[in-house]
């Protein structure tokens, strides 16, 4: 009856974020932290009810919340303007306004490690006196005394977990995304939790089950990660729930019901397992999303689930022990629904050297195809393109661009080797495999040579100025998101509890030196000879801001085509609804004037 | 265990307006209008659940909400920047951006008047070349065509109802607040809805219960509004519902079940009914809330209401036929809740003519008391300080200031020859029952001669301006919101339509020119020695801003204590939250000073 317009820009970024939630113990409230009013803010919802209010007012993104058992109080890490260095405040039950609890100079970090099971000290790592190790320590919330727990050496470390009668901690020691290893200290005697140190795998989310046992995520010796275990009264190790093909990602354990929930990675998309601890029975449950955030399991066996799928936006769901999800939340893209948008294909392609490489390929509708594709390259290097909706994503499906997003070597989700190719080979694997998806994408007459675009963001936006400065014919115009220009520059200019793992990820740029100049975009200058557009984040602790500005200059010094836009209220990523905004229109803009 | 300081200014103005509500006829999506996310928009639940999602983007204030029974579109009624030039707008069903439907000249306006009963004949009141009284038209939502219904003569006319059949047509005409006449229009014949249009009364709300039948509100021959009745078939008028020494504000009809649910107020709060048409059985119902913004009865007998309280801000609440209230929304002060705030006392006092003058007295807890108190003067004039949650008069107690809300003569709720008072008399018997309030005040130790604070919007700004002009030395500082100054000049300035009602309401210039002198605050700018603070919308279509810019100027001319702040994108109020809380701010500021 009423002809309505097709969707814009805005509509589509009209979604929010909902990047963290905590239950009360007694399930009675869940708090989450969301930009839902436009910056990031913790709101609240007494269940059963659900309409959400304002919790506590920040308008900084948040890092983790814990809620006091006994409900006095909950705390939570903010920083400022997304420079990534959290601190702790803490905010009364009923709400309000956050209050310092545990921070320091603004450019330190102070990061929650545990909350006793009494709610009365805090463990949490710092930066404050060890920049590049960190440090671990004790707060007594009461009388304020604050304990030095351990001196982080070496590598960067991290305490993941504390045994209930807080006299065993495992700390994480990180020497790459790849390798990290596992010791569980218990008065002076340190013990590794798998049986070699020294050998390249990961250790990740250690849980007590009781004061002497921890079970923990690793890929020790396994091209998957799986659950082990760690007898600390035997000093052993044994393995205890494998999936085939999948990586373990989280595990979360009921001391009530004495089981284990496990959620696991298999390519693009998630799995939830539930694991008996006495029948040692593993029971695979349904899920309402593709890909998992985040879950928590309260004492009376409720699930309650952060997740997000390719064509819906995050939200947070809850089951009941055995019940069907219900969705707590309501985060949807402004007067669409899911049938409005693109499910992407789940396609593969063998790579210059055979390698089978898994995409996203997400094909415009044909009432709305405008014949061009855009090449996504994701961010990381060592994450993936998943199954996750992206505003921009269907935003510019809308608008008739074809987007394909291939998961290049490096990229989690296909085994432990797969993802150390990457390592010391920044600039040649992973862009081969850009390079035979766009050929792939022209064989199959997915793809018009004319008509392709190139855009990436953080790790991709490295990857598309490499590919821009050394295949730039078979792009119209390139976007760059706080990419990296120079890997000399970019080694040294990483937060300092970063540097130590620079080494096994990128290399040594006096030992490497020739490979550094190969793998930095800014040597192919020349080549980039196609219009550019560059996005920055002024407070981006990651991918500096000189990064883009280096680039950028060199650019201009050139007369190159190149547009710059530096956001000054953000770091490596959005917070702000309006920046995203702005951002992702001047981008729709861009492409449209060089099509 | 951990100490948290008192709560900001800001908590308080953490929450959010919620303006109007509409609920679709199957009773699945209720659609709200609220500055949840910082700006005016509309948000949506879609019943049983209660997490709102946007639902229409405009970030503008919102005059109306109406759902096609059939569900193909929402209508809305937006102005810009507060301007309350509203026009009428077309969204989804399934949400999105407002398209313009029914919209001109953006200095004009389109009022919703009813939308037929199978959704596709929307009728509308419009300034469109008839500024001052309005014309009535119809637009046929598919063909377009738009068709000149009735063209307003004499007096700003408003069509307010329409019968089923779409054959007769009620008109309501105003001549001042306190006369608006009703007429119903079927063919080319016209009736009065009263016995006799000479004689001042109101009729207002009426509906047709069938095609011959209009009950209505008036205080037709009578101190307190009650519910009338006019068969067209026998042009005949009578009484109906009449409750002592309540006025009737509102009117729903149910068809499904034969009944009326009626508001109706009784000094500083409402009550709610249930008037059975068959039984002709009148029923008090309970209310969750002190004063009700607006009701909906559902086919189903359910009933929607938008209230508020004293302590509390507002909500929506629904009752299913026969049972309790539930809560729908969720609207708290930031970290607080009820009873953190101050319950008002409804006081009397005799005025300088011994006339009983009722107060809402807020007494600042003995923990915060900071000794003062702040006189506050309402708007209107014809309106009343009532049991509604202010953020302001919270925040302002909690700092320690005791408030006193007189409802001086001209308040409503008091009877129809109380409101009147303040007719053609602005100045005098108003001003005299404020000057009585402090003398109360002062007489019973509530307030210390020495620490007595004026503050006042609108009227209440005007009252501001005048108490202080002629009555300063009650007074430590005086701040006025968007007060008119001048008689002369406000008399001229307001909207077209307002301009036949202001010879009843405020006089004429040339005839009553020596009152008009008297009763101008301008005329006592002499007296006005006191530290002022002066805040004005710059788009504000009922005060303008001329009305405080000549007051500030000549005030500075002066040499006298004087701050102004314009609120660029404001109208007669506060739609944007950040203007809220930077005007409190300022005004806490302010009386901090001058303490």
């Amino acid at each position: 009856m009423i002809q309505f317009p097709k969707p814009t820009v805005e509509q589509f970024f009209r979604t929010y974020a909902i990047t963290d939630f905590a239950v009360s113990k007694d399930e009675q409230r869940l708090i989450f932290s969301s930009n839902l009013n436009g910056k990031m803010n913790l709101w609240a919802m007494d269940l059963p009810d659900t309409f959400p209010y304002l919790f506590a007012h920040q308008n900084e993104s948040c890092s983790f919340i814990q809620i006091d058992p006994e409900n006095r109080y909950v705390l939570a890490g903010f920083d400022k303007d997304g420079d990534e260095n959290h601190q702790i405040y803490a905010v009364p039950y009923e709400g309000g306004l956050p209050q310092p609890l545990i921070t320091g100079d603004p450019a330190d970090k102070f990061y929650f490690a545990h909350l006793s099971e009494d709610g009365k000290r805090v463990y949490y790592m710092t930066s404050e006196g060890n920049p590049s190790f960190l440090n671990a320590r004790v707060r007594n919330i009461a009388d304020k005394t604050d304990t030095l727990l351990n001196e982080g050496e070496g590598y960067p470390t991290e305490l993941a977990a504390v045994s209930e009668d807080e006299k065993a901690f495992v700390y994480l020691r990180s020497s790459a995304n790849t390798y990290v290893t596992g010791v569980v200290k218990l008065g002076e005697e340190t013990y590794s939790l798998t049986p070699d140190l020294e050998k390249v795998h990961v250790v990740f989310d250690p849980v007590f089950v009781d004061d002497q046992t921890i079970y923990f995520i690793t890929d020790y010796e396994s091209e998957y990660s799986y659950i082990a275990k760690f007898d600390l009264k035997l000093k052993e190790f044994s393995a205890v729930v494998t999936i085939e093909n999948e990586s373990i990602e989280t595990v979360k354990f009921n001391k009530e019901l004495a089981v284990l929930y496990l959620t696991s990675e298999k390519g693009v998309s998630d799995r939830l397992y539930r694991y008996d601890l006495t029948s040692e029975r593993l029971e695979a449950l349904t899920l309402p999303v593709d890909v998992i955030g985040k879950i928590h399991v309260a004492a009376s066996g409720a699930v309650y689930l952060l997740g997000i799928s390719g064509t819906k936006p995050v939200n947070i769901y809850h089951s009941k022990t055995g019940e069907a999800w219900e969705q707590l939340t309501n985060n949807n893209v402004l007067g669409l629904n899911n049938k409005d948008m693109v499910e992407p294909d789940v396609v593969s392609y063998p790579s210059f050297d055979g390698m089978e490489i898994e995409a996203l390929l997400f094909k415009a509708r044909p009432e709305n195809d405008n014949g061009h594709t855009i090449f996504w390259a994701h961010g990381g290097p060592q994450a993936a393109e998943r199954k996750t909706f992206r505003a921009m994503f269907q935003c510019f499906l809308n608008r008739g661009y074809t987007i394909f997003a291939p998961n290049f070597r490096g990229s989690t989700g296909y085994g432990s080797s797969f993802v150390k190719l990457v390592e010391q080979d920044w600039g040649e694997g992973p862009r081969l495999d850009c390079v035979a998806g766009i050929e792939w994408l022209f064989d199959n007459k997915i793809t018009d040579r004319e008509k392709l675009f190139l855009v990436g963001g953080s790790y991709g936006g490295y990857m598309a100025l490499l590919l821009h400065g050394r295949h730039a014919e078979y792009f119209k115009a390139v976007v760059d998101i706080f990419g990296p220009s120079d890997l000399f520059t970019f080694v040294n200019s990483v937060p300092p509890h970063w540097k130590p793992i620079m080494e096994r990820w990128i290399g040594d740029p006096e030992r490497d030196k020739e490979r550094f100049i190969k793998d930095s975009p800014v040597t192919y200058l020349d080549g980039m000879t196609k219009p550019m557009l560059v996005i920055q984040g002024a407070k981006d602790p990651r991918v500096v801001k000189e990064e883009s500005d280096q680039i950028v200059a060199k650019l201009e010094e050139e007369g190159r085509d190149v547009e710059y836009y530096v956001m000054e209220d953000e770091g490596h990523g959005f917070s702000k609804k309006e920046n995203e905004i702005k951002v992702y229109s001047m981008m729709l803009d861009f492409m449209e004037k060089h099509q």
